[in-house]
């Protein structure tokens, strides 16, 4: 028992200067949720591996954490399965329920199972942890928060322009510069229909998307490697070569996806979400991006990534509409849009920049010291007053050494020390210091606050 | 696939206004915990097995959810175990990691492992969901909240007071009336002693635990049957029989105990915590009561239990001192004092007694109809200033029928409701409406805010 603890790779303990931090983006992006009309659920951690397997791909399910069935779960386990010492047949018999692998799956099984109670539209936000038994590396984790927010049952595109901004409030709110990057899944389907590569998406747009880093050169030769005729990557130069801002960009799409439906619908879509959102104002750079394909087995029309402009890290925020939320589970026909904020990835960027404000890190705004009971006994009834006022305040709880006691202020960052001493306690006074300055005064108790602030 | 989905049992989801009542009960435990200087952690929903195995008893081992090895789990079992088909002796080597089953124990771990960083005395509080593999009954879940607050590392009895403080804070401000009951365990101990009975103390109080539900003389009986000799239980009437006000129980105690030293020690301590608290004036009632036991091989100072006075449930917060945290991790002797606010039950109270502020249920102050895009666009103009000021606004996303739009502004609970048509677009006013009143107003898009508060 003498061997150190230690917790499971891949997750983190948090203390009280990195939770005040992390409660800090949480707080950020809940208010701007309310505000804007999303309302809160809430799912179990566990959910049955019925609802999770099988909807996030072959390597998903095997990223699922199992729980193991209670009791004596072999006893109703087929023998030959036992003594095959297949894992993965075995994990059938002998485990039922699984951690919650995102917000998405819950957030759909919660609306099929309570359709009955909802009323479209449906505008909820969520937030949670999530677990993902992936390889632990640099800024993926096992356990990781997810802060989601969808509305469902309405295709008006005014939601697009509102989760725009809702993106925008928050990123505004923590002072981190931003790229929003927008796409429409229409505009890659239009793209492929249009080369006459409509079954080629997913390789032509992964190819695509490598082309700031790679050039336009080495993204036609992967194209060509992978078997798209150069009659079709021809086509696809214009694309490439998009430049502009987003009018000039949306017009010269306009123009080449004229003979696509879908491509045509998808960029009347973007532009009328561009337009709308320019009009509204905002903080964050806009950047229409055809190489966007987040998602792409999932979204049906506006793709929408977030990128941190001052840190080098991937996708914080990232987003889209779909048509089918609920599908899977027999209840067809659901369409929403929704975004999800990477909490996580947030917390690395505010820790890069040092981007919090001074408050956050503060842990209580007054301590007094402890002279002796009857000097304690004072310095109480002056917290409880602090406390009415709402004034976070507290008493050091030993009568020890000074030096001990102000080692402790330095310790938990207090702003200020009160001291009440004998003498104090005699005239009827305390003594403020000003950790910050350095300066002490003697005031009057009821005097305090006024000092502090 | 067409099954309904469904939730593991023992487990809940919560909707909207479930949500919003609980975090009311979080953010109010939450502040108090704050502006009394405690500071938050969080640790990982899993922690190794070797971390949890053997802290909660035989049975505590039972109710632990394990998590199955990702991988080929199987591979490295061995064969003889499988070939048993013993589920005991097999979790062994198939699962390493287990879902937290309270705070205690994750905080004792994160004690030790960051004690280098920790400076004494240690003010933590933590708010995260804990998983029990019970059988699941009415109040009683597989998921559910604690809420603890602990200050280690220090013996002042302050801290016992602040505690004290902290739950008559919280209930004063959930508007929840309880007793706070209050016991210490040094009692206990002398009374076991002072009857000669030492070893027998688990019996004795649970018997003496039941005096309020089958009266003096079945406990009795219940002694007797247990083996307790007649003449100690005549030496038990006087602890039984305790009647009075705080300080005459508290003056009987310190007679009856005059021998025994523990025992004596424990009615001055509690006496100094009684009057200390009493001075400072509180909301809730406070009662020594010999009879509360709980956590008897844990604490070993105050024992603490808050009753609920308007609602049959058990305890709804609890705590004690304790002096050896975290010796089961090698490091000895680190006494602390805590409390568990249970968030789930006090959540049943305030339901049961529909103790929610007004505000807590409300989704949305302005939700702005949609007479079509010229309209809608602005209304969004004046739904940004709203936001911006703080007032939760949004815009009906669709152009519909005003009787749905009506009925979903009724279904979210929106207190106002405004209208931009083409005429008061035209007339450069807006039509807002008091949902609760029915009144309609016409007034100027700058003199909204004005007329919601």
């Amino acid at each position: 028992m003498a061997t150190k603890p230690s917790i499971p790779k891949g997750t983190r303990d948090f203390g009280p200067l990195e939770t005040a931090r992390r409660n800090y983006i949480f707080d950020t992006i809940r208010k701007a949720f309310r505000l804007f009309g999303y309302t809160p659920i809430e799912t179990p951690a566990m959910e049955n591996l019925t609802t999770l397997m099988g909807k996030y791909g072959e390597e998903g399910d095997k990223l699922l954490f199992r729980i193991l069935n209670s009791g004596d779960y072999l006893k109703d386990a087929p023998d030959d399965i036992i003594m095959s010492k297949d894992s993965l047949a075995l994990s059938g018999k002998i485990s039922e329920k699984g951690l919650r692998y995102d917000l998405t799956v819950p957030f759909a099984r919660f609306v099929v199972q309570n359709k009955n109670d909802i009323q479209l539209p449906f505008k909820r936000f969520q937030i949670q942890p999530v677990w993902r038994a992936d390889r632990p590396q640099k800024g993926r984790y096992r356990e990781f928060y997810q802060c989601d927010a969808d509305v469902v049952g309405s295709d008006s595109l005014w939601n697009e322009v509102e989760l725009l901004q809702l993106i925008d409030e928050v990123f505004r709110n923590l002072k981190v510069r931003v790229a929003i990057k927008l796409n429409n899944r229409k505009i890659l389907s239009g793209i492929a229909e249009l080369i006459g590569e409509r079954e080629r998406i997913v390789d032509i747009t992964v190819a695509i998307d490598k082309i700031d880093k790679i050039g336009l050169e080495k993204v036609c030769e992967e194209l060509e490697f992978k078997g798209i005729p150069k009659a079709s990557i021809e086509k696809l130069l214009p694309f490439l070569q998009l430049s502009g801002d987003n009018s000039e960009k949306l017009d010269a799409l306009s123009k080449i996806l004229k003979d696509s439906e879908e491509g045509s619908k998808g960029v009347e879509e973007l532009k009328w979400v561009v337009e709308n959102f320019d009009s509204l104002g905002h903080y964050c750079g806009l950047d229409v991006d055809v190489s966007l394909a987040r998602g792409l087995n999932y979204y049906t029309g506006i793709i929408i990534e977030v990128k941190a402009l001052d840190v080098e890290i991937g996708s914080i925020t990232g987003g889209g509409r779909y048509d089918n939320l609920t599908g899977v589970f027999g209840m067809p026909g659901l369409s929403g849009v929704g975004i999800s904020f990477g909490a996580d990835r947030i917390y690395d960027v505010l820790n890069s920049l040092e981007l919090y404000p001074e408050s956050v890190t503060e842990s209580i705004k007054v301590l007094f010291l402890n002279f002796g009971e009857k000097e304690a006994m004072a310095s109480m009834q002056i917290v409880k007053e602090l406390r009415k006022k709402g004034i976070s305040s507290e008493l050091y709880p030993d009568s020890v050494k000074l030096k001990k006691q102000m080692s402790y202020a330095d310790s938990i960052k207090a702003p200020y020390v009160v001291m009440i001493g004998e003498t104090e306690l005699e005239e009827g006074i305390v003594v403020l210091k000003d950790m910050f300055s350095g300066e002490q005064f003697k005031v009057s108790s009821s005097d305090i606050e006024k000092h502090i602030k």
